[in-house]
């Protein structure tokens, strides 16, 4: 266009070696300059000389040629145009702390963390306002099993900013002709479904330890996506997120897809496991085990009653059986599907 | 209560002899009085002596004893305190039409019927209102395989009629501990939903096809709700009702049970089939064959963009192949999650 000048092309960041961030900064090295900070070396050369993660994806998975990866955080800090949060919610605050002296001012924050702070409950794009007050905060999510959008499979995720017009232009980072990148301005929202929908996800593999129906199934997808939606809205997020992708989208996937490790948990608990038991026989964190005391306390605050999450938690933390749990739901009287307050 | 007499419990008359009619009539005869209309001797010989419906329903599926079957459409129609109409949208208004000379004034009318009138495009509730003025008409919907509801597995469903009491007081004939009925006043957008959802089902039974991955099948869900809602809106309908039971739940039992036809007529297009032969070696009417073109009119008529009904269409009505479909979807650019208007 006439009277426009080129702009430089934004230099991503990727922070954190995972399965994840590595398929997104393989995204994002499709699509321009693209730096990866690893912890281990061995990653690091791993994606820089064979074009591979061999440790968190599988080895047919051949990730960008010009994705390259530094263990230098400095070095990674420096050059970020926008930076791309891809470490585990545990040490999330640590890593933008040393983020804090380095960074440069207005640097946009992509989070791709789908959890709270273990303790204060706080959403990562709160510790980011926290840590980086200045640098806009955001999320990407949606029904986004690593693996699969690695291995070339279409898949669509939200890009939730506070502002739309930033939001349109990192969406376009992200995206491929199979990774469709919608925008959204509800970081809350996205974030409370994040964190969420893995005790629903629970919930729907206790179901199936039970033989339930496809019916009951599908019932109990959409029993959550309105339960979920009660307490985002209550704090401030819109429905129309939790019907979405981020809502709705990932809890499709986490309900059905057979690798997804809070289903197994709702599987186990059915038939019978102790909690406990459980997790020790599973070598990744099921987030949703930790989630389901925390939206309690989230139903208390806010004074809502979340008849599917109090089951779920009532058998990861006091002691009832799964069998107690599909009764107790089914003891409620429907009510107006969407105004009536209990399951 | 101190001064409330007790009321005469109505008696719900159900005309079919369906597998989903016969699963209602019983439900709703283990809480009433209940008469179910069905045309041959035979099927109401086997009701009332066996307490089965071997024609529609599995033989261990054992019927309410309570439940009573008549072929006299007179004593049927006189019985009525509430009429539920079981009978295929093509045969809708002419049992209505009967109906109109014997039925006693402003007994409500509930229907099962997920479908439009072939010609008209008329949702039943409006055959309702043209046929039988003066009486409320309804509609019970959600994600209902009959065969699971009558072997006793939990489900849901919303029943939307205009009037909330008159919904709440209808809703107790139908629920027991295991059917779960939610009401809503959304009558039009329960009926649109069912329409659609089925051209939906078809989509993603396209995708089987081609392999797509858990995240894919999330993704096109997800979008479908968005599409469906947008038309039903359009008409005056309410985005809940198809984020509800009727749109998301039912959506997602059709797209992923095995018993799907519509899904089934999807698979079979991916594999090259042609529509003709597809249609001929089924021998019950895949619903979505015929609205995918009426979506396309309805678009038309309100001027809206529906990429994922294009698709279909074109791939049913104007000989695209299942890969084009794919193609013309992920050439579109992802926009706002909410109020983008493509795919």
């Amino acid at each position: 266009m006439v009277g426009m000048a080129a702009t430089r092309e934004p230099k991503v960041v990727v922070l954190g070696g995972g399965s994840w961030g590595t398929t997104v900064a393989s995204i994002c090295a499709r699509r321009g300059p693209t730096l990866q900070w690893v912890r281990s070396e061995e990653t690091a050369k791993d994606i820089n000389e064979n074009h591979r993660n061999t440790k968190y994806l599988a080895k047919d998975v051949e990730l960008s040629e010009t994705l390259r990866a530094t263990t230098d955080f400095a070095e990674a800090a420096h050059a970020a145009d926008v930076v791309v949060m891809g470490v585990p919610s545990h040490g999330f605050r640590d890593v933008l702390t040393e983020l804090a002296s380095e960074l440069r001012p207005w640097v946009p924050v992509v989070s791709l963390v789908k959890g709270l702070e273990q303790g204060t409950n706080m959403r990562m794009s709160q510790i980011v306002d926290e840590v980086l007050p200045g640098h806009p905060a955001g999320i990407l999510a949606g029904p986004n099993i690593a693996r699969e959008v690695a291995e070339g499979y279409a898949a669509a995720a939200v890009l939730a900013m506070p502002d739309q017009h930033l939001a349109a232009q990192l969406a376009h980072l992200f995206r491929t002709k199979r990774f469709r990148v919608y925008t959204i301005d509800d970081v809350l929202g996205v974030e409370m479904a994040g964190a969420l929908k893995n005790v629903y996800a629970i919930a729907v593999g206790m179901g199936y330890s039970l033989g339930i129906g496809e019916n009951t199934r599908a019932m109990v997808i959409a029993r959550s996506v309105r339960e979920m939606s009660k307490l985002g809205e209550a704090m401030g997020g819109q429905r129309d997120t939790f019907n979405g992708l981020a809502g709705l989208g990932d809890l499709i996937v986490t309900c059905t897809s057979q690798r997804s490790r809070n289903r197994h948990v709702g599987e186990q608990l059915g038939a019978g496991k102790p909690i406990d038991e459980i997790i020790s026989s599973m070598n990744q964190v099921a987030e949703g085990v930790k989630a389901a005391s925390v939206i309690m306390e989230f139903a208390d605050k806010y004074g809502l009653n979340m008849p599917i999450a109090r089951e779920v938690d009532g058998v990861i933390n006091h002691g009832c059986t799964v069998e107690d749990a599909y009764r107790g739901l089914a003891a409620e009287t429907p009510g107006h599907e969407v105004h009536g307050s209990g399951f």
